[in-house]
This record gives structure tokens, C-alpha cells and sequence, in this order.
């Protein structure tokens, strides 16, 4: 492809994606090796597979070779890695490989609010882009369900005589619900008298920060799904000590409402490429990649499978690496996805992020970014992977930055490809998908963690906030020096540690960009995730519910009489 | 069947589900004389008509018979009609009838709550059970989804300088969740500062009271659902103006929500017989049926489409005749379902119900509740339709007490039959299923609303309270006469009326049993479901979010590690 071509225009997502010819779920499958009767179809183009079919995967154990696509610190709008996911799968498979991609599902949230649909872009998309970004096999709603089930019981039982002497001013289990709604983030419920009492203070989250989402991501099966689910922590009682799911009689409800969810879904991308869409937690206060069980099911069937982990390296390949390899498979390669356009943020030292101005050529301000996108490929290193950059390229962007980042990768030996997935799909990747396939057989990846378990929380923390972020410092609050207390006691010391903090920066400090130096992160409060099996650690405001725009994508959605969708795109 | 059988154990409804062999969906579907392209399989055994399916069946129109099937008024537990409404289908199908049956869609609320499961029971129940009451495919989760966009949407605008100048403290349109949730009944949101706010009273309703559960099952095509969305009242301005959701631009994307709900849910009995699950909207304020796309393509496809209503004749029966039958087909005959135990709690005088005594046989009791029967039955042919009193024997119910009902309907020349179809399936409905095709075939059917469209609301109210519950007079509160000025002129006087009001007694009392007389209906207050298309009145107190008890059915609930649920029926 020359270059000149990339300025032209590229039909809009949903133009693409309506032309595309789809092929039956089944032949997807085939793809993989599963036979018709080892899929449970949603109609023609989706499918869950079913237990057999995921029993079998665990029995042939993790064949294929894990990719691993992260990125640099990002803007709000992202750098593109689920394209480059899509695209990385897409550009194997157009090498003659045996390949999946595996994502997460989108959130309703952000499909009405400012991002819009979520599921790659271009002709490096996964589809059918409508049912995937709307209701698509129900995995969400039915974690909204269970969480809500989880409130409801919780409620309950205080109301009719808390025999577990629940403190109803130490009730940490919120509610949910899959939509951005800033008028549910702060709430009293239980008003209107003793018969709806007691009243207490009380608020909602996304279901993608629900802990139930990340029990589903982190669960190897049906039965450790259940162990997880049970030993969630909902609230303490009034001597302090903490009052699981277990002890309010939840566990089987809710397991049974989350069955049919934790078999992971089967799609494909626009170039037939096998696609698992299974998942979504949120990346800050949980790990943020998609399930363990498709990552399980994909290394089973294929001999590569790519996934992703959100925002930049820090955050969600951190997590990854730290958390998730812990109980699943480690990947052998990472792709380090840049864009022009992050990199000027960075070299222009800008926040908020101006897109009128990142959209203007600045070569020099693509080369003072590129500190942030080597700290992150230290990082990985540091993790003992071998990495990738892959240089997502926008139309707009010019060959003097795009070969700004390119040179400066060939000067510290890292290899480094543009990719042209969105435009081109598959064959826009092909030399990235080269580059991953000489690193993966390369053979050299031995997965080093930032923290062994047996460290102290506050060892643990430390080493992500100074060997991940950069940080100078760790301080911790007077709440988080008696939470690490409280935890210790508790017995949730061993577990791994999952910090929340800004993206959009290295530090706790959105405004601070490119390689903050000489800073101290602060800990506001821990709190275990008892159930997804990790301790999380606030840094700053976490904001689990987003909040509608004045002009939320929403208002530009709408339905033909024919049933054709607009507007998700 | 001889008698003494029914005092033998039946297994429970969960082992009889189990041991039931189903057919794939495909051979259902053929049933209907649909092909394997006509419908969108969800798994081997769920599946939603194609669009395509729908509009055939449209351009078909109405072949079949429509048979409605309601009640007395009933206990808490109610009397079978689901039970009733799959046994004559399959009684109809013993008979070498084209047939298909139509209910509602399972709420999670009642299924964790006190109810359990919901879709028949014994050898009378639609399968797959453990689907149809937990996820299905997704119709009410849909309707959450879009509940709350509405929500998030509304108080964003407020939140965004408020264009509108929608009065905050007169927002009608409350929150919804599918849980029983006495805590979400009232609440205080956007509270923590300008940041999420402004702060106001707000509350949740159950996802079946949603005016969206109500437009859905109303509407004819999507075309339509989009029209009566759009013109649902959210709120009102501060010079009183209703505002809605075409107002907050939330239509289309509330339509691209509902676009695959709209389409009907096709399953199976038993014993085969082809079964709609659709809708299930709240039979107080709203109309209580399963959806009328439902209904039209049961009828282009069947010969029989047998109906359920909810709750006693004066509410499911009555909204049916004067609501849906306007906009649908007219049933050609209705059953209503008598229960000894029912009876025997109206010739007792019994509020509240106390199940011990009425398991006891009293065939005096019995006598003496049959008042309450013929007051139906009487309704029924005030509306111009042919009767069939279905008696639904329990195993306990002794000749005595069936020989009382069956001798006074003798007597009074009401067809009348027992039903053993919960023990018996088809075959013990297949006198039932003769009645009922001897009534339709008389041809007699000749309905008479109980009310034009262009009488006031005053006198549409005034007509059902007198004519179908019995009032002697009708009252409305100052609020209600106010509410009356309103809606008359804001145009919507021309709706025909849907009371609010307890299903446990004729009156608006619920422990005023049999048929009261003298009697006066108090109208509290009246408000416009305009997307629905009718014009609520309510009488007492209407709780649209049920609480758990003190022993939820959730707490019995629980999988396997094979994926197996227990504790669902």
C-alpha cells in the first residue's frame, strides 16, 4: 500500500460493517476444530459454546502461543488497541496461521454515552457490531441481575432482623447497573418508613466495576465461579468482621444466574477470523481483560491468541502479568500499541487533550513523547517478555512522525511495524503479525511478576508503584495504613495486589504527562476484592459510574422500521 | 384417570422438567408451519421469530380462534391459569387440533422471591424451564436496559442547564430493576453535589410495571413501538406541559434497545405443543397479557391460540376486552378458572389466607365462595363472549367440593369441566379442550366493550367500577378530579381506562370476599400511560416493587457443577 492512499476516505464503520458478508457461526467454528453440535447458536453469526465444549478445551490444555496487545499512557479516546487486536489476529491468519482474538464485551455505558460502540473499528472489526455493542448473548445483564440479587438480599435480611448484625453504615456491596448515570452514583435507598426501611446511604456502580464481572473474568470453571461468588465481601458487621455472600444465603442464586455467562461467546472478525467477545471488567478498580476461560478455550483450539488488556501497560498489561498469568496462561509476546497522537500529547505536555491540535503534523512533538512509549516497553521488558511496538496509523498522520517513532525503535532495537489495520484490515498487518510471530518463536519469554504473593501488601504496592509507574515514593493514608492492618488480620495479605489509578498518566496526576519523575504515589484506601482474589488500592477519586455528556452518542442512535440500526458507530 | 390417583404423589415440577424429552426448535417451528429460516435459534430449544416470520404472519392476518383464559378472584398463590392455559393447548392438540399457547415471560423478582418459577406446572408447564425463568432470551433485561437510558438521559438533561425546564420535583418517570427490592421503592438520587446532581425524590419500580414492558406488549410492529415510545410522559415542565421521551431525544435509541424483544419467543410444552413466551407487563397498571405480536402470529399460524390473563376476570379478563382486544383480535371464547381452594376462601370470608384451613375439605365452603365464580362468569357474558368454567382439581380437592361447582354450573347451564392437566397434561384437559371448541364453534362470540372510546373518562371509569366489580357508586379524590381536568385537555380523555386496584376482592378492599355489594370505588388518582395508550386510574395504594421475605426462594437456589440448577419450581 503507498502511503498516499491513507488520506482517502475510509467508509465509516457502520458502512463497513453493514457490507460485510458474514459466515454462519458454524463455520467459524470449524475454523477452530468445534464441531455444530459443540456451539449453542444465537442465531446465524453468534454463538456460545457449550459446556462439553469448554470441558474438552480444558482437558487439551493451552496449545497455542498468548499475545498480549497493551499500549502507551493513553488519551481519552484510545490508541486503538482492540483494532490492533483485530487487525494482529486478522494479519496471522493472512500468514497461513491458526489464530483467535479474544476481547472484551462492551459496556452499554459507553455505547450511549462518548465513546460510542466498542468492538474495533474499520476493516479490523468484530461483528455483528450491533448485537455485540447492544444485549448481544445477555453476559451483562445477567451480572446486573446478580448483583442487584446480591443488594436485594443484603436489604432484606437486615430488614427482617439482621441476625448477622450487619452494620448498615459498613454495607461496601453498592448496586449496579450497565449505564452511565451520574444521578446514581450518590443515593439514599430504604426511605419511605419502616416498611421499606432501614434507610441508608447507599450508590450505584457500572456493572463493568461490579466484583461479580471480575469473579466471571477470573473463574477457571462453574465450581470456582460459585467458591468466588461466596466469598465476596458485601459488608462488615458491627464487631468489624466481614460479611461474605456466603452468609447472606446468595452464593447458588446468583451462581445459577451467572451459568449460562461464563461460557465464553464465539463471533468472528470482518475477515472470518474466530473472535471470543467474553467479559468486560473495568481496568482501574479490577484487572480489565476479558475472560480466563476464553484465553483457556483459544489456547485449546488455535495456535496463536491474541487479547488485550486496558489502557496502557502500566495499569492493564501490569494487571495482567501480575494477576491474571498468576491463573492463567503468560503471554509470550506483547505489542505495545502507539499512535502519533498519543505521543504528541505526551511531547506536548497537554491535558486536557486537545484533538483540534493533536490532529496537526509535529514531528518534534511525536519525538518528546517518546519517553512514555519506552518507559512502557521497559516495563515489559522489566516482565521478562519480548515485545513489539505496533504503530497504529491514522490517516492523518504524516511519514515524518510516523517514521520519528520507527527510527527511534530501530535505534534501541525494538522492533517496531506500522500497522494500516483499520484501513486495510489483515494484510495492513501483516509485518506487525511477522515481527510478533519472530518473537513468539524466538522462544524467549519467562514471565518475571513485579511482586511475589508471600510479599507484604505494602511491599507489593510499592513495587508496581516504583518499578511500573515510575514513582519516587509511596505514602499511605491514615484509612489505608488501617486497611493494610485490617487485611493482614483478615488473611487477605496473600493476595495480589490490583491498584487504581488514572490512566492517562503514569502518576496519580491525569495533568502529568510523558515520564513523571519525582513523585510519590498516595493510597487512599484498600479494600479486598475477596472474590475476584485480589486487594484493591485507590489512589485518588475512582468514578465506578460515568456520567451522560450534554450530548450523549445516545441521542444520535435510532432503529429503521426495518429494523436496521443507526448511529452505534 | 380414576379419582383416586390425584391423591398420589406427583414428582415436582423440577423432576418432571427434568425426565421431559424436548424436541429440537426446528421441529416445533414446523409444527407452525414455520421453516427452519424463519426463526433466529437461541440453543436447541428457545427461539424468536425472525422479522421476515413476522411480517408473513401480519400479511396472513388472523385465521386462528383466539380462547382467553382468566379467573375468579384469586388467592395469593393464584389459581392455575397457566396451568389451565397450557393443558387446554394440549388438550386442544389430543383433540387433532392446530394449537399454540401464549403466556407471559417469568419476572426475576418472583422467581427469587415468593412465587418461584413461572410456566405452568406439572405435566402442564413450558419448557426449558430453568431458561424461560432466569435469562430467556433476554426480552426483560432489554426492557431494564432501556428503562434506565431513559433515566440516565432525563436527569442528564436536567443535570446539563436543563432546556427543557423540566420541573424536577414532577419527574414521573421512576427507575426499574427486575428484582424484588422493597429498599429501591423510595430513594434520593443525584445526591454529592452539582457534580452528580441536582438531588431529588426518585424511586424503582419492578421491570414489568415499566410503561416500556406496557407499550412493548401493545405495540404492532416496531414501526409502532417507536411511535408509542417516543410519546411516553416523563415529567412535566414547570408550567405543567407533559415532556417526553421524544422530548429528551431518547426514541430511537430506546427503539434500537427493544428491536429484538419485539420479536416473539417460541418454545415448547410438555408435550410439544408449540408455546409463545412473551411480555409480561404488571396486570395492575398495565394490561397484564403477553404481547400482541405474540398474539397475531399465533393466530396467522395456528387454529387455536390459547391466551392467559392476569389475575381474577374484573382486571386481566377486563383490560384484554376494553384495552387489547381494540387493538387485537377478539377472544372467541374465554375460560375462567375456579379452584375449590379459591372458592372455599370466598365462602369462608377469609383475608388474610390461610392455606392450612383451606386444605381442609369443606364442601359447604365451597357453595357458599360460588357467588364470586358466577359474578365472573356474568362479566364475561356482559362482554358478549361464550363461558367455559375449567376446574383446576388439586390432588387434595375431594369429589364433594368439585361435584358442588360442577352441580351449581349444571344448574345454571354454564359449560363447565374439571381439569387434571397439572397431573395429567393434555388428557386431562381434553373435556375442557371439547367445551371450548363446541363454544367457539357455536360462533356466538359478539364482543361488547364495556365502554366507547369517546365517553369520558368519568364514565369509562365509571362503567367498568359498576358494571364489572359491582361498585354501587364511584368516587374520585380531589387529586383525581384535578388529574381529570387535566388529561381532558391535554387530549387524552379519548384513551379507554386501565384501574389500578386490588385482585383479591371485587372491591378495592382486599378483604372484602364473594361479591360485595354496596360498595363505593374511591379513585385517588389518575395519570396518562400515553405510550401505552391508555389512561391509568388508581385506587389505594399500588406497590410497584414487591420485597423479599424473610425466606427468599433464592436462598434454595443453586447450581451444580455440571451446570445442573436445583430449587427453581
Amino acid at each position: 500500500m503507498s502511503h498516499s492512499t491513507l488520506t482517502s476516505e475510509i467508509p465509516s464503520d457502520e458502512a463497513i460493517a453493514r457490507e460485510a458478508t458474514l459466515d454462519d457461526i458454524e463455520t467459524v467454528a470449524a475454523r477452530l476444530g468445534l464441531a455444530p453440535e459443540d456451539i449453542e447458536r444465537y442465531g446465524s453469526n453468534k454463538a456460545k459454546l457449550t459446556q462439553d465444549a469448554v470441558d474438552t478445551a480444558r482437558e487439551r490444555g493451552r496449545n497455542g502461543s498468548l499475545v498480549l496487545v497493551t499500549g502507551i499512557t493513553p488519551t481519552p479516546k484510545g490508541e486503538g488497541k482492540t483494532v490492533i487486536s483485530v487487525g494482529l489476529a486478522q494479519g496471522l491468519s493472512h500468514l497461513g496461521e491458526n489464530v483467535a482474538v479474544a476481547v472484551r464485551e462492551p459496556s452499554l455505558g459507553p455505547v450511549f454515552g462518548i465513546k460510542g460502540g466498542a468492538a474495533g473499528g474499520g476493516y479490523s472489526q468484530v461483528l455483528p457490531m450491533e448485537d455485540i455493542n447492544l444485549h448481544f448473548t445477555g453476559d451483562i445483564h445477567a451480572l446486573t441481575a446478580a448483583h442487584n440479587l446480591v443488594s436485594a438480599m443484603l436489604d432484606a435480611h437486615v430488614h427482617h432482623g439482621n441476625e448477622l448484625d450487619i452494620d448498615v453504615d459498613r454495607i461496601s456491596w453498592t448496586r449496579s447497573l450497565d449505564v452511565n448515570d451520574r444521578a446514581l452514583r450518590e443515593t439514599v435507598v430504604g426511605l419511605g418508613g419502616s416498611v421499606n426501611g432501614p434507610p441508608r446511604e447507599d450508590g450505584f456502580g457500572i456493572t463493568a466495576a461490579s466484583e461479580l464481572m471480575a469473579v466471571l473474568c477470573l473463574a477457571s470453571d462453574l465450581a470456582d465461579l460459585r467458591r468466588r461468588v461466596g466469598r465476596i465481601v458485601v459488608a462488615s458487621d458491627r464487631d468489624g468482621a466481614p460479611v461474605t455472600v456466603d452468609d447472606i444465603g446468595a452464593t447458588g442464586a446468583v451462581s445459577a444466574l451467572l451459568r449460562d455467562a461464563l461460557r465464553p461467546n464465539l463471533v468472528q472478525t470482518i475477515e472470518g477470523v474466530p473472535a471470543f467477545v467474553h467479559g468486560g471488567p473495568f481496568a482501574n478498580i479490577a484487572h480489565g481483560t476479558n475472560t480466563l476461560v476464553a484465553d483457556d478455550v483459544g489456547l485449546a483450539y488455535t495456535d496463536y491468541l491474541v487479547t488485550e488488556a486496558g489502557f496502557g501497560a502500566d495499569l492493564g498489561a501490569e494487571k495482567f502479568l501480575d494477576i491474571v498469568a498468576r491463573e492463567g496462561a503468560a503471554p509470550e509476546t506483547v505489542v505495545v500499541v502507539a499512535t502519533v497522537r498519543g505521543l504528541k500529547r505526551h511531547g506536548l505536555d497537554m491535558w486536557p487533550a486537545d484533538f483540534d491540535v493533536l490532529a496537526k503534523p509535529d514531528p518534534d512533538a511525536v519525538r518528546d513523547g517518546l519517553p512514555n512509549l519506552f518507559h512502557h516497553v521497559n516495563t515489559i521488558r522489566d516482565f521478562g517478555l519480548p515485545v513489539v511496538v505496533a504503530v497504529n496509523r491514522f490517516p492523518d498522520d504524516t511519514d515524518a512522525e510516523v517514521d520519528a517513532i520507527l527510527d527511534a525503535c530501530a535505534n534501541r532495537e525494538i522492533p517496531a511495524a506500522v500497522s494500516t489495520a483499520h484501513a486495510e484490515g489483515g494484510p495492513g498487518a501483516a509485518e506487525l503479525a511477522e515481527l510478533v510471530r519472530e518473537q513468539v518463536e524466538s522462544g524467549q519469554a519467562n514471565l518475571r511478576p513485579t511482586y511475589e504473593l508471600d510479599d507484604s501488601l505494602r511491599e507489593k504496592i510499592t513495587a508496581v508503584a516504583t518499578r511500573v509507574y515510575g514513582a519516587a515514593d509511596v505514602t499511605f493514608s491514615k484509612q489505608a495504613e488501617k486497611d493494610l492492618g485490617r487485611l493482614a488480620e483478615q488473611g487477605f495479605d496473600s493476595l495480589p495486589v490490583c491498584l487504581s489509578k488514572t490512566p492517562y498518566s503514569l502518576s496519580d496526576d491525569a495533568s502529568n504527562t510523558g515520564v513523571p519523575t519525582d513523585w510519590t504515589l498516595h493510597v487512599r484506601e484498600l479494600y479486598p476484592a475477596a472474590g475476584a482474589g485480589f486487594v484493591v488500592a485507590l489512589t485518588g477519586d475512582v468514578m465506578t459510574m460515568p456520567g451522560l455528556p450534554a450530548h450523549p452518542a445516545a441521542l444520535d442512535i435510532d432503529v429503521d422500521d426495518d429494523g436496521t440500526i443507526h448511529g452505534l458507530f
